[in-house]
């Protein structure tokens, strides 16, 4: 079994594969690989022998065959379909970075409340209204929601999701969800993050800032 | 020192309470906090310590005092500037967040490089030249910097930053970003959690799923 922060790696490589391969790079050692991660030469091998890669000590890993190994691997054969709950500002980033990025991880949908938004298209995608969330995304076979709505709704239409066949949350409404053992949550939590970086900002908090 | 995890559940918790207080609770236990936060009532009782709070066994704490309490344990008394420099759907979503729920953390000013924007009001704040982002940063005193553009420019933009003065950033560009010593930085990579999320949704790959 692939570790969770194995797989969070392995997507990281990919982009930066990606941009190597822009550049025409051939081969790659896996101490830059690291450098370019934020992580450590051992780590890299390990990460890739995990998905049964490795590289030659002379030439390092081909950029295109591990780009493609990367993604056979991370990458489920028939696609996935996801869609967004709630085309705010974060949600419409979010559809905007995935739309033509990857071919097999597909936004196919997103849902509102508001009547300016439902029936039309955001991101090249149909926003449906959110009272009929269950019945699309059962009918539209998506697997993975991502949900941006406020908090208050949240677990709501969480349960929603899920009761029409979603496994995979990504949930950024500040509000801790509960779901079903065989569902996938991730909370990202951008008050946090914020918050933190405001915090250590002043020298006087700040771990690594010079005495005053 | 308090922990930089220390930090992130503090804000979790001030939300929380936050929470409680719009419905007019006045104690909480620490095991009903740490089940709101997803962790435990030890934990919930160590990271108050940490801050000088104690509650009373019999009534827990009281809501209204303890958020006060992280409220100034987290907040710079004198308030925190901070900009968004890449004023697209990401950009907006942190300003328009942030725009009016922290008093001691203002989100003073917007970066772009599209003339359609520079110059305009975005989330009620002025978006000015990205061209002018150092002395534009250093004359407002600004000390934080949310990055939002694209990962080729990231590290440039940064770079100018942390010139102008700026000693937190928080990242969303998929690129690790380098920065002195006494530079708080945090990386949110939105792909990376998406794409875990798309991994773990399958059936054949999510550890918890029911055996096929």
């Amino acid at each position: 079994m692939v570790s969770e922060k194995t797989i969070g790696r392995l997507s990281l490589y990919r982009r930066l594969l990606a941009g190597l391969l822009a550049e025409n790079r051939q081969n790659i050692y896996s101490h830059e690989l690291a450098s370019m991660a934020g992580g450590t030469a051992p780590q890299v091998r390990r990460d890739l022998m995990s998905i049964g890669y490795s590289g030659s000590p002379a030439k390092g890993y081909e950029v295109a065959d591990l780009a493609e190994s990367i993604n056979s691997f991370l990458d489920n054969p028939s696609g996935t379909r996801a869609a967004v709950v709630g085309a705010g500002n974060l949600g419409r980033a979010i559809m905007s970075y995935f739309e033509s990025r990857r071919p097999k991880l597909r936004i196919a949908a997103s849902f509102d409340n508001d009547p300016n938004k439902i029936g039309s298209e955001i991101c090249n995608r149909p926003c449906y209204d959110i009272a009929d969330l269950k019945t699309t995304v059962a009918r539209m076979d998506i697997r993975l929601g991502v949900i941006t709505v406020p908090a208050d709704i949240a677990q709501e239409v969480g349960d929603k999701l899920v009761d029409a066949g979603v496994t995979g949350i990504l949930n950024f409404a500040p509000k801790r969800l509960h779901f079903p053992e065989n569902v996938y949550v991730e909370h990202v939590d951008l008050t946090t993050s914020m918050e933190k970086v405001a915090f250590f900002v002043r020298s006087d908090t700040n771990p690594n800032a010079p005495e005053a």
